[in-house]
């Protein structure tokens, strides 16, 4: 059996209310996409066992492969496993072996194993059980038969570790033989050139791109360019993405192209490990993002020891050495400040860079002056401090703002960078 | 008109293959939930006008009213409001006002409006369009009847900060007009018990409870119960949530309730706030993350002044004073330095309470001994150190491990804070 087309469904009155983001969901599309499967679409529903019942049904209609999320834990409102057996007509079974595991799981965790996770220690007969090394919940593989055709149905459990780690390890190699065409994906990625300028230049390129298609989408203070090849083998497909990427680069759109398939920290850290720099930070408004940022990319630690977050006036002056007057005379708001914020942190840390942020990220404390949104980012290297001023809208969120803060500095450290020549050999 | 069944459709391949993680649908689904509009599925759909046009009328047989948010961009591959306008058979209008405004916001931002931008003058007519405040892209409501029932579609743009904005000025006061019963939900925050084991806990009760409903789910570290109860006024549906919560303070859960509606960064800000304390971080593995979840509180300020990103050796024995034979002898991975790190930190910052994080985040750098996932975090106040050994899995991301090390210093302080009296007043 190949399958073409796959649909996610994920379970949980969670979702639906909102309380929880659908990150499963997203996940697993670029797993299938990776895999050449494609997918039309793709459904939330509560945990009601008619609606469940409907929404398989109408879904196997479509695809040779659903992938189910969510409800299989311990309590009665986990219904998933109960509603499929139904619609495939089996049996649940219990297994000692199951029910064992999980006690050991509760053992090894130093906690008592509550009676209703005995529930979890039942299976779909004649699916293979697919192990949860993370959590109790174990999940399932279905194959069977529907209206003629062959389907497949993979249970998987809600939360995103356990869900990860068991596609990947279980179920990921099961579904792997059953694919045909693959698909290779690649990113290009762009800053200073807006969604509608990058798609306005390359109008022409993206109408006539069917094999790979070109496509723009925004990001945070970046767009990206997704280039898709579909191929009978991997490498015929990356070769034909690769071609394509390539000659986006000799495009009106290559000087504003910083990487490509990945993100700015990342881009950042391989920039300062290639150049030999290293880098501090002195935050403000962002309250560690930036450092938290960095500190995100593995390995950052060759070039990235450490940082401060000053977020009173006193810590600024104590800790970095930001001059007291400046700070009467002007406030924590002011060019000024991010530059001694910067060169303090370079100092302090006896880094190559520094970087410092100040500013307003709301939703009090901005005046007619300086609204919220206005942010002030320093870099330091070499003796001088570039300085930018922001205006982030003032009807953005504190977190958003934060967030276009901390990401604007490291593509104010890409730029200074690009221009340094190699650092000291340390 | 009565609005009582929604569905929310999210248009974007970017979503479907996983590029973009889908939070529009989790905040509309909150903001219906309050609205006491029902949701029971929710998709997501690639930009193809054929499979736009099939979902958009099968759910239109299930709902009153249908949110779709994205495809209302500049590019040619956004085709939401003309497959819409087909659909409800009206056409397409050019704005002149509209085009005036999206040339004014280009103007305003200092950037040159590419032509295709003109695309975003044209609405569906009959509409209402909904001013963007924040990006080019108008959205619309349109009011109309399909096969003899009255229904509304509102089209929000895809990036989240505009959709949100949109929706609470200009879509949402049109909606309540036409709404009916009224939900009201009210979440209780509970660590250091399990989801199974508050599910065991409370059976009977979740069991016959039908309004509200009780219903327990699991988010980092952390279980919560929502209690959803709905009513022909706020107040009432307020008072029978209310109701709920109070009589489950007084279970076997009530010891391990921390809070109702809040998150623990929240709770540990207000709880500090409360009780006049300061607290100052200094963090290796989570590089810079307890300090950015303490900032992303807004008001954190008046308990938090800065804090301390350690990342090397040298900075944790030059910044924070931690012993260079300690490190020497045991790595920087024990719980010395954790206790260390946390003095440091109250006494550089000049806080009451100091907090150190050390551990290895992986994905290198684990040892037989010391595994990826084991994480010292040490509290300081008043004169001693607690310090808590994490075996967060060996399993688990890079990511996810830095969360828990977080969230779990934040529940480790609000541990100390409960038990400390009042702080210096300052």
């Amino acid at each position: 059996m190949i399958i073409n087309k796959a649909e996610i469904l994920c379970v949980g009155t969670e979702i639906l209310i909102g309380d929880i983001v659908n990150t499963n969901a997203a996940w697993l599309s670029r797993e299938l996409c990776f895999m050449g499967i494609s997918q039309y679409h793709q459904a939330v529903i509560g945990d009601n066992s008619d609606r469940l019942s409907h929404t398989v049904e109408t879904t196997l209609d479509n695809c040779e492969l659903l992938v189910i999320t969510g409800g299989l834990g311990p309590t009665y409102d986990d219904i998933t496993k109960e509603t499929v057996a139904r619609i495939i007509g089996k049996e649940l079974v219990y297994s000692k072996e199951l029910y064992d595991e999980i006690h050991r799981f509760f053992r090894h965790k130093g906690k008592k194993m509550t009676e209703n996770n005995r529930k979890q220690a039942y299976y779909i007969d004649g699916a293979s059980v697919l192990k949860n090394d993370i959590g109790t919940a174990p999940g399932m593989l279905c194959r069977f038969e529907y209206k003629g055709s062959e389907k497949i149905i993979v249970l998987l459990p809600g939360p995103p570790e356990e869900m990860k780690h068991m596609w990947s390890n279980y179920a990921k190699p099961e579904i792997e033989r059953h694919t045909s065409k693959v698909f290779v994906t690649r990113n290009i990625n762009i800053v200073r050139m807006g969604e509608s300028e990058v798609a306005q230049k390359l109008d022409s390129l993206m109408r006539r791109s069917t094999n790979p298609t070109v496509a723009p989408y925004c990001k945070t203070a970046e767009t990206r360019l997704r280039v898709t090849a579909s191929a009978e083998t991997k490498e015929e497909a990356q070769r034909i993405c690769d071609d394509m990427v390539e000659h986006i680069k000799t495009t009106e759109v290559g000087d504003y192209i910083y990487g490509t398939d990945t993100e700015i920290p990342v881009a950042v850290v391989e920039l300062l490990i290639a150049k030999k720099l290293k880098i501090a930070t002195a935050e403000s408004c962002t309250g560690g993002l930036l450092a938290k940022m960095i500190t995100d990319v593995a390995g950052a630690s060759s070039v990235f020891e450490g940082g401060m977050v000053s977020y009173s006036n006193s810590i600024k002056y104590k800790a970095l050495g930001v001059s007291p007057s400046i700070l009467d005379k002007y406030g924590p708001y002011d060019h000024r400040v991010a530059a001694q914020m910067a060169e303090g942190a370079k100092r302090i840390i006896d880094a190559d860079i520094g970087v410092g942020i100040t500013g307003i990220a709301g939703p009090n404390g901005g005046t007619e002056d300086k609204p919220v949104g206005t942010v002030y980012i320093a870099v330091y290297y070499n003796g001088k401090s570039k300085v930018t001023k922001f205006k982030f809208g003032r009807k953005l969120s504190r977190e958003r703002i934060r967030e276009l803060a901390a990401i604007n500095a490291l593509i104010m450290v890409m730029e200074v960078i690009k221009k340094a020549g190699a650092g000291p050999h340390r």
